[in-house]
């Protein structure tokens, strides 16, 4: 009796995000047939019209939790809102289409910062082919929030999901990663923002770069056997490939892609930057697995068509779990956790290995 | 120069939720071909499969603003979450189909709340045909948010908009008017709850109806020139109908659709319910506009399909502006004015003209 009382005293803090999912999962009827991707996946996709899915995905930022006003500017807020959702349609290979916006404001908030927020997030869409076409404005008792929902389309042969990964892939990604939550520390610890390496890893957490046409790429060539936009952090969302296709990975930690500046930010706030790049989060890259003998071919694609960078990191093994080798060749484990948005903290990143 | 600093200091509240909008749509890059609605309009209709339209709508609620967790339970926050979007397709005449919830919670939120506010959400939106495919869960820092979109369809000839009321049209009404405003004076103001009366407004403040079906009566019967739900008041949402479509409107106060329980709840609350009627808002009926001798054939057949009743409660006029008729034959001009969601105070409902 008392441990049933306990349960249901249960806080979403105790159950974290991704147990809360499941469990809500769980408890709403299943889809139709109409439904190719539904509760549990970053994107809904659905059959509405023949042979083209309908993609849709929404994400909020609230004041004190995503953003601080001090910090980002509207015009980025506007961006960086716009960007966290194009990252997700980006994740299914898709095309970016329609923007609903809804936004709960304060009353004090001043008519020019509601205009340089819409122009932002007008600038970020636009320039993906996505329009605003709705949405919702409403008071706040206290804090800003923007919710947006972001639809978007894909043929469905092309629909790249979390759950194809394959023993013997390669674990390829997009870009820089760790950027983001450095830069979120040199915010929060008020680091020197003027220096090349503060600038660059603050512009990366205030207005990541989605992945759009990176990912259509990646789509187009129809050798990937899964791919996922990192949200959460490297470890948790080849985590959640890993546990959704039912095996295991294995990372070389020389192979992550770790700017120079990225080290230098890590050692001024005394992280270790691999521990970033693994668990940081928020980077809005793409992770994708394809057969290991089309990895190169489908990286120089990739190039190719958008000049981004892309890294061999790592393979699916069988089995389950993450492991990390590093460079003297020992290997240890990664637990596959990241931020977490119901976490207290954020899971102590170490200090430098150093 | 300083009327231009003073304008730049402008807050939302200055300019009001409906300025900001035009503000917004002025600034965005206007729809393509294939945006049948867009900004402006409670829901975007997109061309997305021949001779069918894609619906999309959204709604947030914020703590504090929208609801005190102290007057409703999270069932009745998750059913009220899923009406008030149900209730925008419902103005389309359109049948719901798929909606994504994207929740902000404390972590101190227990998981046995967030359990009931999700059985709300699947028992309202399951009673009309929609599905939960996805969503966003995230932390906030201080205030639960709930926000949802909402996605219908409905066949392109029969989408009902705001822009096509013509002069000597009649204007009608579902269900009962002012209830919800009642309601949530009764919660705020502590009026006992146990009498049928308080009880009556309080369920209708906290779990409105959506008329999902009513609409698609009124749709099918392609007789209707206008249709939105009542979500800001009658007067502010025939509002919008007559400015849309360039006509004014006589209403008729004998026959707006008070029930008695809301006359009593209004006396005891010290306040006019015929005014709670014009400007309460909140009350999700439908409010639609036919041709004068289509009026009574399109009530009876609304009736004859959901149970509902519809009144007849005034008509389009030339010209601009809203009128009230009252039964002493006397009339005076009615504000378009209703819930500004970014007002101080709420206008000032007057005392009872007794």
């Amino acid at each position: 009796m008392t441990s049933a009382r306990v349960a249901a005293r249960q806080t979403v803090a105790d159950l974290g995000e991704f147990g809360l999912i499941d469990r809500i999962k769980g408890m709403l009827p299943r889809g139709n047939d109409r439904v190719a991707l539904g509760i549990g996946d970053d994107t809904a996709a659905l059959k509405t019209s023949p042979g083209m899915l309908l993609l849709a995905t929404c994400d909020i930022q609230v004041e004190g939790r995503h953003f601080r006003l001090e910090h980002i500017s509207p015009h980025q807020l506007g961006r960086r809102s716009a960007a966290i959702n194009l990252s997700d349609i980006a994740a299914m290979g898709g095309s970016p289409t329609y923007a609903l916006v809804s936004l709960a404001l304060p009353q004090t908030t001043e008519v020019a910062w509601v205009d340089e927020l819409y122009r932002g997030l007008g600038d970020e869409l636009g320039a993906h082919g996505a329009l605003v076409v709705g949405g919702n404005l409403s008071g706040s008792a206290r804090d800003v929030v923007i919710d947006i929902t972001l639809m978007g389309e894909v043929a469905e042969p092309l629909l790249l999901r979390r759950d194809g990964a394959r023993s013997g892939d390669a674990v390829l990604v997009t870009g820089w990663l760790g950027e983001s939550l450095l830069g979120r520390l040199a915010l929060e610890r008020g680091l020197d923002s003027t220096t090349p390496a503060a600038a660059r890893v603050i512009e990366a957490h205030l207005t990541p770069t989605p992945r759009v046409r990176e990912g259509q790429a990646v789509a187009a060539r129809k050798g990937a056997t899964a791919m996922i936009d990192i949200s959460d952090g490297l470890a948790a969302d080849l985590g959640h490939i890993c546990s959704d296709s039912n095996v295991g990975a294995r990372l070389v930690a020389g192979a992550l892609p770790v700017s120079p500046e990225a080290r230098e930010a890590a050692a001024n706030l005394g992280v270790d930057a691999i521990e970033a790049a693994l668990h940081g989060g928020e980077d809005y890259e793409l992770l994708f697995t394809c057969p290991a003998d089309e990895a190169e071919r489908t990286a120089a694609d990739v190039v190719a068509a958008t000049g981004t960078p892309v890294a061999r990191v790592g393979e699916i093994v069988r089995g389950e779990g993450i492991e990390l080798v590093t460079s003297d060749g020992s290997r240890s484990s990664v637990e596959p956790r990241g931020w977490d948005h119901f976490a207290t903290v954020e899971g102590g990143l170490k200090p430098p290995s150093t």
